[in-house]
C-alpha cells in the first residue's frame, strides 16, 4: 500500500517540474556579480515556497561581517520527542560557460528524452525541490512533519563555501540538530543503489627550486652548475616509492587502515574498472596492495598538478634555467591531520634537497580533513532502510575520492554527522555544459525522502547522543 | 725592430676606427627582413674595401637555390709555393633588442673610456677589420701578401649559418685551402693570452609523456591513474646517476677521455671558479672526478632546457594532467656521433618508461659534432708563435663549452681545420645590449695578425697534408 504522503507528492509531480523550471530560469551564479539579481530571484522564490508550505522563522543567515551570499534558514519544530534533522541544500549554481557548448539554453530548462537540461538542475535545484516537496506533502496530508526539520539552503557552495564556517559559528544554537541530511552530493553510478559514507580531505602547496640568480647558457655553463629542472625532477620522483606509496616519513600518521570488513564491503561493489579506464584511455595505476576503489576511497594520494621551468615556447633554446616550479595537492583520508600531512611532505623535500639548491614553499592551501559517517550512525541506518524499502536493493556503501567541505565543516564546527541523500547522478554533467537531471529520479527521490522521514521518526533522539559533540 | 708592415698598419689605426664606425652604422641584422638595406650596405662597403686593397675575384656566394644572405668571397693568390689560408669572418650582427637597454645608439659607434660601443662591433666587425687592414698593410708595403689568402665573409652566422654547408658544397674548389683562420670566435678571458682549440657539439629533442586522453580531476581519479608529471620526473631523474654521470647506456661511446697531459694543461689554467660562481650565486656542481674546466670543455652534458605540464596559472587546480613535456639538449665532445648520443638517451627513456605511459620523441635538432684542432696542426703552431712573440706569453690552450658550427661544418664538408684568431673578448656583451670592443685590442690584433702571416709563410704547404681531407 502506497504511503498517502507519497501518493500526494507524486500527484504534484507536474507542479514540481514547473517550479523547477522557474527556479532554473533564475541564473543564480554566485561567482558572477552581474548575476546578483538571479541570486536574489532564486532566494525569494525558495523563501516563498518554504513559507507557503508551512515553515516558520524563515530568515537569511550571513556571517557576522555581513559579507557573502546569505544562506536561507527556516524550521518547523512540531514533532516533540522526535529527532531534529538539519536538511541541507544550495541554491547557487556553476557558471554556464562555455555557453556555446550548450545544446539548449542553460537557463531555460528543456526536456529531451526524459531528461531536463539546464544549469544547476542536477546540482542542486532538482534534488532540493524533491526534499522540499516531500516536506510539503507531509504538511499537506498530515498537517505536520513526522520529525523536526531545520532547513539550511546555502548560496556559496559553488564558490567554496567561504562563509559557511562563520555562519555555523554565528548561528550555532539556531542550527543545532541531531544530524544533517543533505539533498546535495551526487549518487555514484546509475546502475547501483548506493549511499556515500565518506569523502577525502585535501591540502596542498606550491614550491620553487632555485640554483642561481639568472638563467644561464648551456654553452657557457653546461656541466658546471646544477639545473633546477633536474633537482625538481629528483625531488618529485622521490615522493613515491617503487610501489606507489608516498615516501615522506610521517605522511601516513593516523591513517585508518581499512578493516577486513570494509575491504570486503568495497570488494563487493560490482567492478567498473574497464569502463572507467577505457573512457580516458588510461591504465589502472596506483599504490600496490590496494584495489582501484580502495586507492580512490580509503588511501591518501599526492599529485603534482602543475610543474614548469625554463623555455617552454616553440623551438629550442639552450638555456639552463635558474628556477623551477611545482604545484602539489594531496587527498587525505580519515585520521590524517591536513597540516601534519603537508608538513611531512615539506620536510621530506627539504631532507632530499641538495646543498646546491634552495627550496621555497608557498601558496599553502586546503586544510579540509577527510570525513566518514560512523558506520553505526542512526541516520545512516535510516537512509539504508529507506533506500532498501523503496528500491528493493540493499544500498552499497560507497565513498568519493574528492572533498566535500560541507560534511567536514559541519562536523568540525557543530559536531554533527551528515548523510548524503541526493538524487542527482554523477554522470549528469554538473560543472559542465549540458547539465541535466533524469525526470525518473523525481519519483525515486520522492519515495526515498518520504520513507526516510518515516524511518527517522522511529529513532529515539537519544541514540544520536554518542555521535553529537556540542 | 718593429715589422714595417705593422708600423704601416698602426699608422692607419685612425682610418681603421673610422671604417669600423661606418660599418657599424649599417644595421646588418640578418634576422630582420626590415634591415635588408643594412645588410646590403655592409656588403657593398666590405666589397669596396677588399677591392681597393687589391684583392681579385670578389664575388658573392649563395647556395644553389639562390636563397639566404650571400657570403662574400675574394682571393689574392700571389705567393706561389706558400700555404693558402681561408680567412673567415662574418658581416651580419645580432638584433639590437632590447634597444631601450642600450646606453648609446646601437648603430652609432660611440667611444667611452677606451671602449667603442655598438651592435656587432665585437662580433664580428672590429675583428674582421683588423684582419682586412693587416692584409691591406702587407699589400701596401710589400705589394704582395706573404701567403695566398682566400676571404670568406659570411652573412648568416648570427642566424645559425643555414646556407653555409650548401655554399661550401657548391663552391668546393673555389674555397679549397690548407686551413681556415677565423677572425670570429672570442678570446676567453681578458687576463689570459689563450688560443681556443676546441668546442663542444650539440644535439637535442623534445619529448611528450602521456598517460590518458584528457586531463582528470584528482577527486575522481587521484590515486588510480598515473600522473605524467610524476612519470616525467622519474624519467628525467633517471638520466643522471648520483655522481652526475649520464646514465644512458652508450651515451659515452667514442668519448675521448682527456689524457694526463691534457688534464695537466687544463689544471695549469689560473682558477677563476670563485668569480664565475659568485657572479651568478651558484655552487659548482657537475660530474664527479672532473674539475670545472674539464666538465665544461672535455665532458659531454645533458640539460633539460624546459619542462612543463598541468596547471601553471595562479592559485590551485586539482588536476591530474594527461601529458607532460620536456626539451632536452646535449653538449658533445670529440669522438661522439651526435645522432648516436641522442639515440642512446632516447633508448634509455624508452627503457625506463612504465607500461602505463606513452612517450613521443619529436623536434630533433642540432646534429653538430664537437671540434678540436689537432694539437700538432701547423696553423695552431703558427698562431701560438705569433701570440708568444707579440704578447711575450705562451698562450694557454683553452676550449669553449658551446658549439661553433663553422669549425665543424668546414671540417665535415671541406676537410679543413680551423684556428680561431679573433681579438674580441668574451666579456664584450655580444648578443646583449651595450656590446663593445676594447680599442686597445686593435693594436694587439694588428700585431698578432701581421706576425701570424709571417709565421704561416714559413710553413711548407706539404705539412698541412696530414690534416687535409679533400
Amino acid at each position: 500500500m502506497t504511503d498517502p504522503v507519497l501518493t500526494y507528492a507524486l500527484s504534484r509531480e507536474a507542479h514540481l517540474i514547473e517550479d523547477l523550471k522557474t527556479l532554473v530560469s533564475f541564473p543564480s551564479v554566485g561567482a558572477d556579480p552581474a548575476m546578483a539579481q538571479g541570486m536574489e530571484d532564486a532566494r525569494q522564490f525558495i523563501e516563498a515556497r518554504i513559507t507557503a508550505m508551512g515553515f516558520q522563522k524563515s530568515q537569511r543567515l550571513t556571517p557576522l561581517d555581513g559579507s557573502g551570499q546569505p544562506a536561507l534558514y527556516a524550521e518547523r519544530m512540531d514533532a516533540p520527542g522526535k529527532p531534529t534533522v538539519l536538511v541541507y541544500a544550495h541554491y547557487d549554481v556553476q557558471p554556464a560557460d562555455p555557453v556555446e557548448k550548450w545544446h539548449t539554453p542553460p537557463f531555460d530548462a528543456t526536456e529531451v528524452d526524459g531528461r531536463l537540461f539546464g544549469r544547476g538542475i542536477s546540482d542542486d535545484k532538482a534534488p532540493m525541490m524533491i526534499a522540499l516537496d516531500t516536506l510539503a506533502a507531509f504538511i499537506a496530508v498530515e498537517e505536520r512533519l513526522p520529525v523536526n526539520i531545520k532547513l539550511l539552503i546555502e548560496g556559496e557552495e559553488e564558490t567554496g563555501s567561504p562563509s559557511l564556517t562563520s555562519i555555523l559559528e554565528t548561528h550555532r544554537d539556531l542550527l543545532a540538530a541531531d544530524a544533517v541530511l543533505s539533498a546535495d552530493g551526487a549518487r555514484w553510478r546509475p546502475d547501483l543503489v548506493a549511499l556515500n559514507v565518506g569523502s577525502r580531505g585535501n591540502t596542498g602547496f606550491e614550491m620553487r627550486v632555485q640554483t642561481a640568480t639568472q638563467d644561464l647558457h648551456s654553452g657557457r655553463y653546461g656541466g658546471i652548475v646544477a639545473n633546477p629542472l633536474h633537482v625538481m625532477s629528483r625531488l618529485i620522483a622521490s615522493l613515491h616509492d617503487a610501489d606507489g606509496h608516498i615516501a615522506a616519513a610521517g605522511f601516513y600518521d593516523g591513517v585508518t587502515e581499512p578493516t577486513a570488513a570494509e575491504r570486503a564491503e568495497i570488494a563487493a561493489i560490482p567492478d567498473n574498472d574497464k569502463n572507467t579506464f577505457d573512457a580516458i584511455h588510461a591504465s589502472p595505476h596506483g599504490e600496490a596492495g590496494f584495489s582501484t576503489l580502495e586507492r580512490l576511497w580509503v588511501r591518501p594520494t599526492l599529485d603534482v598538478n602543475g610543474m614548469w621551468g625554463g623555455y617552454t615556447g616553440a623551438g629550442s633554446k639552450t638555456v639552463i634555467p635558474n628556477e623551477a616550479f611545482a604545484k602539489i595537492t594531496m587527498r587525505l583520508v580519515p585520521g590524517q591531520v591536513p597540516q601534519r600531512a603537508k608538513e611531512a611532505v615539506v620536510a621530506h623535500l627539504h631532507a632530499h634537497l641538495p646543498d646546491y639548491a634552495t627550496l621555497e614553499i608557498y601558496g599553502e592551501r586546503g586544510q579540509g580533513g577527510a570525513y566518514a559517517v560512523p558506520p553505526e550512525h542512526p541516520l545512516l541506518a535510516a537512509a539504508t532502510a529507506a533506500l532498501h524499502k523503496t528500491s528493493g536493493q540493499i544500498p552499497l556503501k560507497v565513498r568519493i575520492g574528492a572533498s566535500l567541505p560541507l560534511t567536514e565543516i559541519v562536523h568540525r564546527v557543530l559536531g554533527m554527522d551528515t548523510v548524503m541523500f541526493s538524487f542527482s547522478l554523477s554522470d549528469e554533467k554538473f560543472h559542465a555544459p549540458n547539465e541535466f537531471f533524469r525526470l525518473s529520479s523525481i519519483k525515486d527521490g520522492l519515495a526515498a525522502w518520504v520513507q526516510i522521514m518515516r524511518e527517522i521518526a522511529l529513532i529515539d533522539p537519544v541514540s544520536f547522543s554518542p555521535f553529537r559533540r556540542e
